[in-house]
């Protein structure tokens, strides 16, 4: 089935916003086994829409059209769809009806001119929008099924997750269970795990589980795809893979599916009613940024201390004279952390110090990283030198404190070798 | 003059990358004054190339192509862009020449693949890629005029800035001089700066300044476009629009062209030898994430400290028993600000307090934000209510004590109402 996407609006004509809704949709598209062919982006122009309809008309099965069902002069989708599709435009009741009711329901008297959202190609299918008052819809123009989503993107998102992708996996004839299992891991290169994870497609012989990655530095997620013929089915192929994969990924598997690195660390404190302060050079703070906002952080995330030179560090933590490391060590972030813990009265601290090399940025520029994790009963720590410059060396260092954390919290080793790492 | 742009490459049609490089696009020609009509995607294949580079030949006076000039065997691009033009392709001695003391001038031998990145469509005009191996090319397919860049963000920037956009100029007969000046500021909307700015485009009356906008909340940026027969004549044409957009806005810009609000801040810190120490609430330390990390910065920026709990951030700067405030006042960021400045032994500490709303997080979600400024010889503070969902508070709060920081350190009035506040 070749399905094509056209973007509409002259701010993603004009580069004003940047189209991640096409990115969005094409990954979906992906992660259950269909692929965009082709992609379009037209401005809010009568004549470059109606073009851009009737080319993907004669080419594709399947169109996603984005963008242009506001209620505003500019939002031209519904016209041009109608005059492609040689219907006329015409009132639905029923989304009238569910327009007044949403303004109602908001105490608010809906403004006349969201009348036009109601206005659709006469015979089109209603896709419905739980969340907004642009109205999606189906419709065919050419030889190919159109399917008409809103720009803003949680409505685009709840919209082709719940309503387009099912119609477009039922007419590719594709098996209707699909299901996308993903790893996050730090400390492995692609192609690293792609050599440790040779085979394991094969343990489902029929073809149905295929493997995939996306390296976002310093996380990469492997994907697996499995289609069935119900969610048991998917279920019972996925199992042996999954578990395969958890042995060979072993200690380096952070979370799995939509959870993150920090949320994993969160939910390891809570569970334990443990709390957490932290100790950052270098990094600007970054890692108490990924974790101090999360709904549930309030409660354990007790403070957090960035600054430049160690003696600084060490002074905000209440170290002085002949307590207070001279240079960044192991032994110095084991006495930084304990004293943070001891300061904050803390369960936990991580402290990351980060000795950086000196001149200019480059791809050869690198810094020592020592960090350690403070308990009542033991500091734990480790040394890694990472290079690739003054950003891959700050990325690398908040995201190793936090691995180290998860590893400490979980009971696995806290010194693992990493691909990043030099030695 | 109708331009199109063609992006290619299977990552991008899948989106396992986001198009930045159109968005960059479009809005570096925006900036010129020119326009992209048509942006079409396709991915690494043959005939979606070529049927792409036809219809764009069709339509267009001038299209520029993106990606698909590496070495490997899925790039398409000089293959394709011969075939269109109904010309073979040659290797182009004067490139691989180039290619060869690339390598030389790094202690390599050049890969013989390559090679490939030599073979250019006969009659091609080269376009210089002073900074990778990719060869830009120019070359007539159809009606059209087709520039070919490289995929990689960095080698795009220099080649469309130095050598299409004056080739593009020079086709499109607009005048050869064009400058972009931009104007940062936070605090007032931007159909607010719409209608301070009424009119200002008219003291140049012949038309060659132009007003635009771009929002990304909390900063707007205004952007005056100006032509001209050289620049000589575009200086003088920019300066009573400069000067009068000056004095409209005031105090509420923060910075203009290439200058951010953080760097200004920091200028104007390193210039009186000053340094620096931040508190933070609930921001999770954006604020110090802002600023630490810039080149600098190290000689500056002396300590920040993150908390969610006032008490904690009152155990942070040594506030104990009834010197540290209960709650979230003006006095009590007073406090705060003063004891870390004192602590850290800074000229000045700024200090974010926020008072959160209670409940879910929704679009009338709100806090009350204190700060605070705290010199050697006086504190200023100011109170202040934002509303629209926590994240919107959380960035607003980081926005407004930086720029209040700005305002001291420019000694101008702290406390100016913004759109953004409630009142």
């Amino acid at each position: 089935m070749r399905i094509e996407v056209i973007c509409t609006g002259d701010e993603v004509l004009t580069g004003k916003i940047v189209n991640t809704n096409f990115s969005y949709m094409a990954q979906k598209l992906e992660d259950v086994g269909l692929s965009v062919q082709w992609e379009t982006t037209v401005g809010d122009d009568r004549e470059s829409l109606l073009q851009a309809f009737r080319l993907a008309g004669e080419r594709a099965d399947a169109v996603i059209v984005n963008g242009g069902l506001g209620p505003t002069i500019d939002d031209l989708s519904q016209e041009i769809a109608a005059q492609a599709a040689g219907v006329e435009l015409v009132l639905s009741d029923d989304w009238l009806t569910r327009m007044e009711a949403f303004f109602r329901k908001r105490s608010r008297v809906m403004p006349p001119n969201n009348r036009k959202q109601a206005m659709l190609p006469a015979a089109a299918e209603l896709i419905d929008n739980p969340i907004g008052t642009a109205c999606g819809f189906a419709v065919d123009i050419g030889k190919a099924r159109f399917f008409f989503t809103p720009g803003v993107p949680r409505e685009l998102k709840r919209m082709l997750e719940e309503q387009i992708i099912p119609r477009l996996l039922a007419r590719s004839g594709l098996q209707t269970a699909i299901h996308l299992k993903r790893f996050h891991s730090y400390g492995l290169g692609e192609s690293h795990v792609d050599a440790l994870l040779t085979g394991v497609e094969a343990l489902v012989p029929d073809g149905s589980v295929k493997l995939g990655f996306r390296a976002h530095y310093p996380q990469l997620e492997t994907k697996l795809t499995v289609r069935g013929t119900d969610l048991d089915d998917v279920k019972k192929k996925l199992q042996p893979v999954e578990r395969e994969v958890r042995t060979r990924l072993g200690n380096f598997i952070l979370a799995e599916d939509d959870q993150t690195l920090e949320g994993v660390v969160l939910g390891a404190l809570t569970s334990r009613q443990g709390s957490l302060s932290v100790i950052e050079t270098f990094t600007s703070g970054q890692i108490a940024a990924r974790f101090a906002h999360l709904p549930g952080a309030e409660k354990v995330f007790r403070r957090g201390v960035v600054a430049r030179e160690l003696s600084e560090v060490c002074a905000a933590v209440g170290l002085n004279g002949a307590s207070a490391p001279g240079s960044i060590t192991r032994e110095a972030a084991e006495i930084v952390a304990s004293a943070a813990r001891r300061q904050a009265g803390s369960t936990h601290a991580l402290a990351v110090l980060i000795d950086l090399d000196d001149g200019p940025d480059r791809i050869e520029f690198g810094g020592t990283i020592c960090l350690a994790i403070a308990t009542d009963r033991e500091v734990t720590s480790r040394r890694s030198r990472i290079v690739g410059g003054r950003e891959w060396v700050r990325l690398g260092a908040v995201e190793m404190g936090l691995d180290c954390l998860r590893r400490h919290l979980q009971g696995l080793p806290v010194v693992e070798r990493i691909d990043f790492e030099k030695v």
